[in-house]
């Protein structure tokens, strides 16, 4: 296990949950990354500096494909688990399944800045051609809350945050943790944050990807669960909030070719990933989820005039299903594992996930 | 106007909606009918005998496909505007959007026989496939209230009944108001219940056909608008009851290519199509509506392992939406002008409502 | 008819749907307007200035309680009838039922400014609780596409303008037409904007009150009917665009006490509202509707441990739909009416609908 | 651990989940059943007679409120986390928040009767009411597949089947396994079928329960986990079936006051405790889940003019969602404890579950 392999150690070095030697099941891409996905770039934003303390916060950005091909729609479908949160961009998904453009992972308090800028970078590429047709965008953005490790009230975030998001999105390993929008983030009581896994699923003849993204900050510790042992009891720490007071937003990327209702289908699926986690989807949490699929591209918008869709059959999404629901449960791992402890706004501390610890008592 | 154009009269005779005049817009099929659709069949089975005008009840069954190709399931999407009422089926279209079989719609006591018989039908009709792949059904069967003409508690809609409407099924014209499950409706304090209409449009270049087939069973007499027209007030008769009581279930076939995400679209314009009639959707009303569409054939069951869809763009869906909102308002229409008064259970009587004297007030 | 009666005449001068005597039904309260529900205020701002005619947009804040009071939430319900545009809040108030804080309306790339601004707003006035506690908002904010006459892509709205638009927000008669987020819309291809419109109607013992405000941005000419009468095609004028470009945002307070799930039940009939207008809701339009009661009033943030809800049975809701259908059709009437002919981006020209002529239409 | 203790014994003598000393969490009921909610009643018809093996199937009502009084409606909600099956009266659950009358669950093609007797029964035991007030009831019926062991295409099942269920609702200790609607049924391709679980907790100062009843017949052998421990693969058997071929039905009942708002979200965390089994939900499944509260009656239908409610405070639910996790979780644990080992239709032999094992397993 080479520092240097993706699927085992974060860009920072720090072991991830297969670095760990936890009994994971399925068969990750050679990233373990919602990158395992063709054409599918992450950037981040990370606003993070221990000389002011009070600021821990930033932006993901998750570009569906390449910057230069972002005015074509990837079909789409979205579940709200726990709706305790935002997510734009879905009445539209609902509607038609589709959507355009990045989706950003933000604060709470700082969505409407991301969904703004996220407007103008598309504008400042597109313009002609919105112009022209008369096009608009419903981007989608999306949150949870850093308000404990970051003066979240301060909205820190700026338009050139998500900008910079946006334009720096790259393929190749992505970094986990305290970074981008899971900056100041919490789960299960431990440093939280960013945090991605993929499958590779052989359905109907085709070798599929499912790739996954996290903004993982939910979850009381005494709810932990990891590869079915209830460590949380075990893992004794400070206590950061009697009550769930956090959100996860999943990213599900694929490359299979799904009608936006399987979409749909894939997106729910992501509760039962959360769910191994030990969560109980708490009221306060947002545990909204996005799926979408690079394959069938119709071309820049607007729409075509016809559509031509191909699919596997409902009777093959078995297999999706469940790289759907490991990835996520590893994709928070992956958040928490890669994650670094931080002392935030008004000198509040959270420890991270011991790794070895937790691998001694998974064994155990 | 001869009798015996289908467009104008229905098969009893009866002068429909547009053998009065009625200044309706768009372009209807030949048979201004669900079974305008090419593939579609209707079968009734009446309950109705003044020996016995106790029972005023009946089956209607609409065929998505010839008898012989009912294993193939066709595209669909649902909408309830007001849940007062039952259609089964609709987890599984809106799970993977399509259903199998025939569509069964008879009084609210009855609808678990239709359920039974529908299962039944098709057991007796394609058992060896459905033994070899371990299949089952989830038959659509929906229901309308009857029992201020009908004596509904005494359930006297048998599995013969059901298999005789499905059995019976036929292209052609369609005979509206009294007849099938829509023997004993009520509508807008009228007789009411079965009635068709159609539409052809055509779309991104394709000349396409939207056929709609309701149980009209719902509104009280002042809401009453037709084109328009607030036509209640000027319609006096005896009140039959001061709440909404009814329901109103539409079926909208078409054999434009959709997807399913697309045909909940189509399903949720019938609600605008009711409210031109005049009612708000009350409270007492089941109006859950029903799209599919007959193209992109799968084939017979089990789902394939791949699947093709072509679909028209959302984006020319518009002439396609105003089809069903303008069918569903005719169609109800047909269903009070086909229909006789009738005296039933416990001799209630309900006036038929007078086509002279509405298009009297409509041209005024 | 003295222009200072609010019921029949615009704070403008302009003569509302009512003071041209048109055939509507109903009885609104004394302003005719969504401030006819106590507490509830609107305020708007403006941009537009014919020395720079781009600019034709704004904001509109509807505060469901006094300023002092918006920490409390209110009961609410949503209905999507077509997602072709954006509502903030709602993935909240479909899990819990109630929302906090203003509603804003504006532009489709100002939605993030009008998100990002009321939560600044919130933080301005409540910090000390909402920190305490550690609280976050889930602010509703929504939009339609004024892309014609305004240069949007120059997102022209700032936080100031937002909060503005709170800060302002009053009781009493609301200016309409080419005002707040309505500035820049087009209706039917004639000058649209805000609209507003109320009813009372005594249910269950109560007298109660429904006020509707809609940013009305939708349809096309030749759909257009008034109180029944398709009047559209014999109005004629330029055509502005031959495919649906817009969207109509409904926002429906009542001092009723309702459940939430009743709330989404009321929303739903604003479908059925506007489509009397002649709608069939179509595709490139976000029909988006929201309604709300200030009844069973929690008390401000956090929410109690217990709830007690007293609520109207459902069994006598079909005076409330039928209040919110007539409502938001009136309202849709009176955005128009009050509109003033408008020369905005690139030049471009959209008339007023001239409302003595469409009144002899609809006399005819 | 005496035999007769309830909390860890079926009624048949085989020890339960926690007859078994599985480390399972979170404190149950007395009797850990459904039935530890006051009031509700459950009743049993087994078709299973070793002289005439290919029936194996059954009814199983649960009644969520006394005979006497099942004309008063139970608030509820809803959720269908895969929608490969059938639940009926779900309409009227999602408008209204409430059903009446008992709930039968049985095999997929004899849903129809359950739904026709269902019926029956309370038109024979409230048919005065029904008359005078011009009643209809929307019953809730639901399915799951058992035509691996039995005849399901003979229909087996009649409405006496479904009387005698209802009729013999008692309260107490439940027979699970391979009794009622259970009775054919499969789970993780070892013998499933009827099982229960309940949690008391206190919340907002009040002690109330959780129970709930499953039909557990869903999921594939690899994918069984049980108290987190991937025990599936060693426990080898003879494969069933290699794709998912079966369902869940869950109903969740309780005595805390809840809004129907809030029995949907009860009803989504079934969904959790589902995939604590390993599921991934798989496509040919129909998991659809129903959550009532007792409190809050409103007396026999008509509905009151006028509702008032109580309820728990969202901020103290997540005990409650943890419970339903819980409870569905150990409920399909039991099922499969219960059931015995079968031979059905053509010989087929489905294999019961070694609890002495699985014990082993899980502590190892």
């Amino acid at each position: 296990m080479p520092v240097s392999d993706p699927l085992t150690h974060s860009p920072s070095g720090k072991r991830r949950a297969r670095g760990l030697g936890l009994p994971l099941s399925g068969c990750p891409g050679p990233l373990n990354a919602i990158t395992d996905v063709p054409g599918v770039t992450v950037g981040l934003t990370t606003l993070s500096d221990d000389a002011a303390p009070s600021i821990r916060t930033g932006v993901t950005a998750v570009l569906p494909r390449p910057h230069a091909d972002l005015l074509s729609p990837v079909w789409a479908g979205c579940f709200t688990m726990n709706g305790n949160g935002e997510m734009t961009g879905t009445h539209w998904i609902g509607e038609a399944g589709w959507f355009t453009g990045p989706v950003t992972l933000t604060n709470t308090l700082s969505l409407g800045v991301a969904h703004h800028a996220t407007n103008r970078w598309m504008v400042d590429h597109f313009r002609p051609r919105l112009e022209e047709k008369g096009l608009w965008l419903l981007p989608v953005a999306a949150e949870t809350y850093d308000g404990w490790l970051n003066d979240i009230y301060g909205q820190h975030v700026t338009e050139a945050h998500v900008l910079a998001a946006i334009d720096g999105a790259v393929s190749g390993p992505i970094p986990e943790g305290s970074v981008g929008g899971g900056t100041g983030m919490i789960c299960y009581e431990f440093k939280g944050g960013t945090g991605t896994a993929s499958r590779r699923v052989t359905v109907a003849g085709q070798e599929v990807t499912v790739g996954v993204l996290v903004q993982a900050n939910h979850g009381l510790r005494p709810w932990l669960t990891v590869c079915g042992q209830p460590v949380g009891a075990d893992l004794p720490g400070k206590t950061v909030w009697t009550r769930e007071t956090g959100s996860i937003i999943a990213v599900i990327a694929t490359d299979a070719p799904l009608l936006p209702i399987q979409l749909q289908r894939l997106a729910r699926r992501a509760a039962l990933g959360i769910g191994r986690g030990g969560t109980p989807s708490g009221n306060n949490s947002g545990d909204i989820f996005l799926a979408f699929s690079t394959a069938n591209n119709p071309g820049p918008l607007p729409e075509p005039r016809r559509l031509n869709l191909e699919a596997i059959g409902n009777d093959r999404l078995d297999a999706l299903f469940m790289a759907v629901v490991e990835s996520v449960d590893e994709a928070v791992l992956n958040a928490m594992l890669a994650a670094e402890s931080c002392t935030g706004h008004k000198g509040r501390h959270v420890a991270a996930l011991d790794g070895e610890r937790l691998a001694t008592l998974v064994r155990r």
